[in-house]
């Protein structure tokens, strides 16, 4: 079996974080940053269990890529993220200088296309990697919490 | 003596924090979060310290603040700080409703008004308080950092 290192796979790592947020009873949102093909932070949505808006999946993954290389700029990492950021995080995003950006679902009403954030300009984006999963595991999520209700 | 609480009052107390900031060598940027006429928050810069894009003033004293309440969103709080907030702050500010936000500085390049970033539609703004106090302390650190290099 040969493992291919491609943005599938890392999208993959990222999902098992959203499915941790999930099981916690968070919005589902996960992410990996990735470096030289190697996982160096991850992180999953944890607004509700902090009591905190500011702890979203993407941003505790930023502190966390930048606590394991020793400096704060992101040049040459990749962060694999299941949902399109926000302009929180895309605001943290064009501080870190971050060399790629994938996400999987777009978020039309709050994503930071919609919202005209800006990131940096050295940033290259793509998007729709396991689009479907990402929405999947969303739509799920609402679906019981309406039903919880 | 008769102490008044006003905007002044409070923004002063930002400052004190922008000082701490300048003292370590930080970006001087300082907030403080009030509520009921007391302080419940407050924050300088960090991101040398820290090695982190994420730790501005705003995000620390956001999570603190939240901390204190109890509850995610700053209803019935006003921020105070130095310089005008950058899109990863406002977006911090735009997840947690705060009902006001007073900035003393702006930034015309970074600011959040530039970039187009979006605050929560309750949140009310107020500028230009002590915006010279917090502009020459900015200035004076610049300076002073170029003269080191």
């Amino acid at each position: 079996m040969q493992l291919v290192f491609d943005d599938s796979y890392f999208m993959k790592k990222a999902l098992e974080e959203a499915q941790l947020a999930y099981e916690k009873g968070e919005i589902p949102v996960g992410v990996v940053i990735v470096a030289r093909q190697q996982v160096i932070a991850r992180g999953h949505n944890l607004t509700e269990l902090l009591n905190d808006v500011t702890a979203h999946a993407e941003m505790q993954a930023i502190t966390s890529a930048a606590n394991f290389l020793g400096g704060k700029y992101l040049i040459d990492c990749t962060m694999y993220v299941t949902l399109e950021p926000c302009q929180m995080c895309a605001g943290a995003l064009y501080w870190s200088q971050i060399s790629n950006l994938v996400f999987a679902a777009s978020d039309p009403e709050r994503g930071y296309r919609k919202m005209g954030t800006k990131l940096h300009p050295r940033t290259k984006v793509k998007n729709g990697i396991l689009e479907e999963e990402a929405s999947e595991l969303l739509k799920r999520f609402f679906i019981e919490r309406r039903n919880l209700n």
